[in-house]
């Protein structure tokens, strides 16, 4: 036997016998329809001087929660109505769309990380009370997981790593660069967007497992 | 060394020098957006007695086409506007929507094989002369690869295998179940809808690899 194919086979059986012993962890499904995080100021122009976001329900995420304010979000060739705020106020605006919002918005959203903006795509929002022409702000969600400091430990994951996520099901999948972000303010969960949910037939709460640190 | 140890060593080292070994073929993503297969009878009632379609373009599967006629599907929950007849004409009436489309109309579109109609969800087709309830009919059509036996014999594929598939780009990913149909009438290519196309940013053309064998 040659020494390539020798060391071929060590590598191989090391990475096997890893993966045997790697602990399991089923990760809920959080799926992400098109909404809007708004900064103070821009609150103030849709909705009024001073207005405050009122909560419809708690989000999986601690502090996060779905408002009851709604918004129109326009690009040049279409609009969404009753686009969702998501609370509560970040230090900078951002519309989340799906690629599928983009065609139909006539825009194309990078596909970025959450309060990564630099050029991210624009788009108008239109509120009650006032309209936004914003230049930049519009982006494709890049796929991510939240997790504690104890899962990322358990499961020898690092903030920012990009891993493998398997998918079971009529449309088993494995979908790679799914960012991992660790934090003792997250709860378990990966976020799709509806893309890619309906692309793998995933709907809230169905478990996903990590298959491979990117 | 055990036995069992051993054994594992070499079935994998079987595997790998397979998959090393294995030709790789190219394979063009064509994207289906929702569109409609109309049979004799419930084109004489959508367009007129006798009404022949008019071709706009030749799809890339020899014999198909992009007819210039359109029709309004509906359901419970929505309606779209100027869907597109693919031509020639069928035995049976298929209405092909992702997932995202059956939210949208309020109805279930199964994952199922072209042609496959048992038990697929019923849908109203409305053209410039008439209706039709079909109460069958729409489904969301399992991703599938056409090519020809040439291909298939290179790559030791055969008619109705499932297959992996990879694709690679920033929302690089493996989608399982993929449907492999052999027959010299087909031309090379893979079929995903809008969903699958958006989720892994696919763009016609594009092309992926068949990466395992179902």
């Amino acid at each position: 036997m040659d020494t390539s194919r020798e060391e071929l086979i060590k590598l191989i059986t090391k990475l096997v016998i890893e993966e045997l012993s790697k602990e399991e962890v089923l990760i809920p499904i959080g799926v992400s329809n098109r909404h809007v995080h708004l900064r103070r100021e821009d609150l103030d122009v849709l909705f009024g001087d001073g207005y405050e976001l009122t909560k419809l329900r708690d989000l999986k995420q601690p502090g996060q929660y779905a408002s009851n304010e709604l918004v129109t979000i326009r690009g040049p060739k279409g609009e969404f109505k009753n686009v969702r705020i998501l609370g509560p106020l970040r230090k900078e605006t951002q519309v989340e769309i799906s690629l599928s919002d983009g065609f139909v918005l006539g825009i194309k959203p990078p596909i970025k990380e959450s309060g990564k903006l630099k050029d991210s795509a624009g788009i108008e929002i239109i509120g009650p009370k006032g309209r936004l022409i914003k230049h930049e702000g519009s982006i494709a969600a890049l796929r991510h997981i939240h997790m504690t400091p104890e899962t990322a430990k358990k499961l020898k994951i690092n903030d920012k790593d990009l891993v493998d996520v398997e998918i079971s099901g009529e449309r088993k999948a494995i979908l790679g660069n799914v960012l991992v972000r660790v934090s003792d303010k997250y709860a378990l969960e990966m976020h799709v967007d509806l893309d890619e949910a309906n692309a793998c037939n995933l709907k809230n709460n169905d478990t996903v497992k990590i298959v491979k640190k990117g």
